[in-house]
């Protein structure tokens, strides 16, 4: 495509470099940043900006934050003996916004991906693990998506927790809450039949 | 949603102000800005702020431009005479890329659309008028979009500009090159066969 000005080009380019975002959608987005008052686009770069050069990860779990330790690991309301390890911070979110955990987190960054060149080395993992023979953690909640990368980042770390004492678990795999069974995939629906719980344990203590 | 960093919910607080970008899509497209080298998080916020700050709009076309006089306008091989009305500045774009036309253009930047509060004041449809009114143009080719805000702001224009000698066409309409006439809507088909023209004429010259 031929523009007609270079800082629409280079604004396109820019854009488009974005997941998931191609040069008719840059061009879109670029037309938009154009047509809106100029504070709204200059606060815009702020923010990218400002989210490139100051976002600092928390020295305990990883966790992307403002100060050195965040607001998570720094709560005294917190159990301290518990931590559930994930992917991301779009999983702490998730996971916070249910309400039903207490306990504290530690963040990989990614998960072991051979094809995209990611070993262990390149993630979290080694704190995890110094974390566990240090301080006094009795339960480690694995709750990675159930990719062929997730699985394999599963095992990596059961095997390297295996030989301490720590009580190593994983989230429910199930049938979603409301979903039909007649429409559930036969893997989940095999899962969820195989690790049945007690009638009583269903019930929210709420 | 609740974010550990005020960084990160400002970052997506301004992303998703972009039309069609959602909370989720904005935060995956925070944490790939902050996993990415620094520099290309850096330039894109660059890029966003030039654009905004250094893009200027051509004083003949209103075309976006770097110069007061767009490369368009200021091509002495294009023909003075004929002015195509489009839209926006992706029309000029699509238009530039047939290699078919090698007249001026005429951006309006934007339609008329009572619903959205844009008026023909809104637009640059009087420095159009003066346009016609004062330099030899002998055709004004209507190229916008047959939407009913686009046929409005047509049929505005051809008032405005039917007293005057100049000649007034518009994009022809039919069903598109290399698709079947069994599964075009109704009305392209009728105004394909209403409107055929001299078989010789749909031979390419070239």
């Amino acid at each position: 495509m031929s523009y007609s000005s270079k800082r629409i080009e280079q604004a396109v380019h820019e854009i488009s470099k974005l997941p998931g975002i191609g040069q008719k959608t840059a061009l879109r987005l670029a037309l938009h940043l154009l047509k809106q008052p100029e504070d709204q686009s200059l606060s815009l770069a702020d923010a990218v900006v400002k989210l490139r050069t100051q976002t600092i990860y928390c020295q305990k779990c990883h966790n992307i934050s403002d100060t050195e330790i965040c607001g998570i690991c720094s709560n005294p309301k917190r159990q301290e003996n518990i931590l559930c390890v994930v992917e991301d911070v779009r999983d702490v979110m998730a996971l916070e916004n249910t309400g039903n955990y207490n306990g504290l987190y530690h963040v990989l960054g990614g998960l072991i991906s051979p094809l995209d060149g990611i070993g262990p080395s390149e993630l979290n993992i080694a704190t995890l693990v110094k974390k566990v023979a240090e301080d006094s953690i009795d339960e480690v909640i694995l709750a990675l998506n159930t990719t062929m990368e997730g699985d394999t980042t599963n095992f990596y770390i059961f095997r390297k927790l295996k030989d301490s004492t720590v009580k190593i678990t994983t989230i429910a795999r199930g049938i979603a809450v409301g979903d039909e069974l007649e429409f559930a995939d036969e893997v989940t629906l095999g899962r969820s039949i195989s690790q049945r719980i007690p009638y009583e344990q269903s019930i929210p203590s709420k």
